[in-house]
């Protein structure tokens, strides 16, 4: 049960320019991803629940055909299997969560804390 | 489905000088949590697996009697029922993310995707 330090943790190439260091527990997965401005996150879906929480930046986020600029301090819940997509306006720093763990993510992902 | 702004939620009291806005989503709550300098959060514990992600500040963190020191950039991941408390060491912003959700803070918190 000790600190996880992100920036010695593998970096998962999610698209070009889309970085994320990622955490896996039991029953969640954490995601602290590193957008470049004008980095493109290609329409998708996943059975996870995710909330997106925007620290920095402004990225729009397209939900079900409608676009939302998000900005610190915004945060968007999207329910398991709802297609979206993403664009960086600027720079942006997103941390994303989701339920149940996303396995797809776990092979480069720290084990939370099992050590 | 629409963006969740956070300044725009009722604020949760958690302890004196300890202060969350809280979404819950069907399957996580999602705290974002500011503590001012030198406040103190009392051993407890809850069902809820938590993984704690310091954004600004320094936040003592004590897990089963050993302190740890988070900085940005750390994460913690904290088991069901494990007691822990806190102390900041300055002026503190953490995203805390919990599993199942946080009954507890329901009943100030932004429903999520529900309307």
């Amino acid at each position: 049960m000790k600190p996880i330090e992100l920036d010695r943790l593998l970096e998962l190439q999610l698209a070009p320019g889309i970085t994320a260091r990622v955490v896996t527990s039991q029953t969640m997965t954490v995601a602290h991803v590193q957008l470049q401005k004008d980095a493109i996150l290609a329409e998708h879906k996943h059975i996870n629940e995710q909330i997106v929480n925007v620290m920095e930046g402004e990225l729009e986020l397209t939900v079900q055909g409608e676009a939302h600029v998000l900005t610190p301090g915004m945060v968007l819940v999207l329910p398991p299997n709802v297609p979206h997509s993403g664009r960086a306006l600027t720079d942006v720093k997103v941390v994303d969560v989701f339920h149940p763990v996303r396995e797809d993510f776990r092979q480069t992902s720290f084990a939370g804390y099992k050590d």
